[in-house]
Formats: C-alpha cells, sequence, structure tokens
C-alpha cells in the first residue's frame, strides 16, 4: 500500500511537470504574438505589458528546474521518466530564451514607436512560421507526438529562408534611402530575435522526440542512446 | 569493499564527465578563434576546417549528454553530484550551440572571399571580450571558481554594448555606401554570431555558479534552490 501510494504521488508529480511546462510553453507563445501585434500596431502600452510579464516566464523556469531536479533526487527515475526529466531541463531553458526574445521584440517596437513610421518590411509570413512551430512543439509535448516534433525540425530550414529574405529586404531597402538607417538598427534586431526563437522551437522539437523515442536525433545522427 | 569499489568508479565517472567538458569547450574556442582568423585573412581553407570539424563537437554533445544521463540512471546522483550532472546537461547544450556559430562564422566568411576585400567593420574588440567571456566560463567550471563565473556574467552588458556599436557602425557605412550591400549581410550575420556565443558564455557562467552556489543566478534573483 505505501509503495503504491508513493507512486501514485511520483505519477502525480510528472505530470505536474508536464503541465507547468505546458503552461510556461503557452505564456511564451502568448508574449510572441503579443509582441508581434505591438509591433504591428505600434502599442506602447503592449509592448510594456510583454517587457513586465517577462518576469513570470523567469519564475516558471527556476520553479520548474526545481521541480525536476526534487524528483532526480528523491524518485530516482529511470527509462523513459528519467529521459522526460532531462527533456525538461533542457525545455525550460529554450522556453525561457523564447519569452526573452519576445521581450526584445517589443523593446525594439517601442524604440520603434518614437520614430517616424514606415512601412519597411513585412515579418507576416516569417512570424506565423515561427508561431507555428512553436504551437507544433508545444503540441507534439500534449500528445508525445514525435512526428509532429519532426515536422517542426523539418521545418526550420524553411524559417533560415524566410528570414534571409527579411534580411536583403531590409538591407535593400536601406541602401536605397539611406535615411531609414535608425529605423533598420531596431527591425533587423527583430529578425534576429524571430530567427532565435525559431531554432528555439526546433531544439524543443528535437527534445520531444529524444523523450519518445529514446534516440538523438540532433545533427541528424538518429544514433540510439 | 565492494561499496568503496564502487564509490572510486563513481568518483571517475563523474571526473571523467567534468573533463569531457573541458576537452570540448576547448574545441568550441579553438573553433571561434580559427574562424575570425580566416574572416581576417580571408583563409578558405581555414574555413573550410571550421566548418567541417563542427562534427566533432556535435558527436561530444551526443557522447557527454548520454555520459551524463548514465550517471543519473545508475548512480542516483544527490546534492553537489546531481548539480554538477544538471549542469553538464545544459552546458554540452550551450557548447554545441557555439560551436554551430562558430561553423556560422566560417560560412559567412567564405562567401566573403567571394567578393572585392573591404575594411567595412572591426570585429577585434568585440571578438577578444567574447573570446574572454568563454576562457573565462570554462576557467571557472575547470576550478569551481563561482567568483571568476560571476565576473563573466557581469561583463556581458559589455559585450551587448560592443555589439550594438559594431551594428551602427555596419548599417552607417551602409547609408554611406549602398553598393558595400551585399558584404555588409554577412557581415552582420558574423555580428549575430558573436553576440549569441557572447549569451552562451554568460549561460555557461551561470550554469557553473549554480553548480558551486547551489544558488539560481539566473534573472538577477539569487534564490536558493
Amino acid at each position: 500500500m505505501v509503495a503504491q501510494h508513493t507512486s501514485r504521488e511520483y505519477e502525480l508529480e510528472l505530470r505536474e511537470v508536464r503541465q507547468r511546462l505546458l503552461t510556461m510553453g503557452g505564456r511564451a507563445e502568448q508574449r510572441l504574438s503579443q509582441a508581434m501585434r505591438a509591433l504591428d500596431r505600434r502599442d506602447d502600452a503592449l509592448c510594456c505589458e510583454v517587457i513586465e510579464a517577462d518576469d513570470e516566464i523567469d519564475r516558471d523556469e527556476v520553479e520548474i528546474d526545481h521541480m525536476a531536479q526534487r524528483i532526480l533526487a528523491t524518485r530516482q527515475p529511470v527509462a523513459g521518466d528519467l529521459r522526460f526529466i532531462v527533456m525538461a531541463l533542457k525545455f525550460v531553458t529554450d522556453l525561457e530564451r523564447i519569452g526573452d526574445l519576445a521581450a526584445n521584440i517589443a523593446k525594439r517596437a517601442r524604440e520603434l514607436n518614437r520614430l517616424p513610421s514606415a512601412q519597411i518590411v513585412d515579418f507576416g509570413k516569417l512570424a506565423s512560421q515561427v508561431q507555428l512551430s512553436l504551437r507544433n512543439a508545444l503540441d507534439s509535448l500534449a500528445h508525445d507526438d514525435a512526428d509532429k516534433a519532426t515536422e517542426v525540425i523539418e521545418r526550420d530550414k524553411e524559417i533560415d529562408k524566410l528570414n534571409a529574405a527579411v534580411f536583403s529586404e531590409l538591407i535593400a531597402r536601406l541602401a536605397s534611402e539611406p535615411t531609414l538607417g535608425n529605423r533598420v538598427i531596431p527591425l533587423t534586431s527583430v529578425a534576429r530575435s524571430l530567427e532565435r526563437i525559431g531554432d528555439h522551437a526546433k531544439n524543443l522539437a528535437e527534445e520531444v522526440v529524444f523523450m519518445v523515442r529514446g534516440r538523438d536525433v540532433r545533427h541528424g545522427s538518429g544514433r540510439e542512446r
């Protein structure tokens, strides 16, 4: 009876970590979409909201990390449970950085609001691809779906291409209109942040594949662990 | 006797993980300095060497990760040993990305070699600050030196400033000489890679402080774990 009780508690602890990861992921998604909306609508108040809300995601990281370490110390997980905890430790790091990068986009948007409006570049396509990757990476965790995670990994090259196109567009615009310089600098920073969020979404997906299949898909090796 | 024997083996396993992390870190450092030299000297052969050597760092990541997970599964580490293993799992991820970013710098350097030479921007100061941070982060791991790691964390703002200055310089040069566009694009990519390597060096330092002090220094909280 005692052992069963303990095992039930252990199950609940693991489930709580998963739930917290998904909640944290949802927050990161929300911050990203708010930051892009704030940029689009030149909305200073929304910029501030995103910047201030980053503390919440930072707290999530520390707390989930702590939970995972406590499980390692007290439950000595093995096999799939161990892979889940190792995944969780890496997952929170990527989610926290996504939060930082969303806050960075909001900071750049606020700078741009001090400057005259100008339709210099359209982030629409790039942003929606990045958001889709993040969404699908989180879904793949929610449903232990390694196939969905694999799609996210494969779509990363597409995001790199969209990002390169945005960069070329920015540089070309600047070359033809040198006075745009002060606006191009924050816009390149937004493009860099989106690119990095895409990278982190890919990392999340790789971590899910590792957890589900127990294989290492990094570096295209597919090696068994 | 048997218990002592096991405990001695366990010690050796932990020491091996530490040694492998330092070797991997040394490789990442070397790739970075080679990539910057290749960029500076327009050395195609050295570019290729850096790009091809990235596989080695990728293998390090998979192997060290595997070692750390095996220790978690078989030795059930607690307290300081557990913090060390958790640190190792995160450390390899940052080192692997530094390797990727060094390879990225080498790729951009190779593109620039196809274009006429032009002294558009000087990466010297930024690159040496980033290299110093990486060196000190690795030293702080080698000597369990949380003070040195804290210095790395504090120096990060300096790197951000140097990076912003390089970016402004690039944009200003482009605004005054629009024909430089095709060279400015790869150069901004080099600047972005250096900035990201600096971020990863800071992460490494945070992980060392966490391991040594058992505190969470992320987000300036200094919370006890």
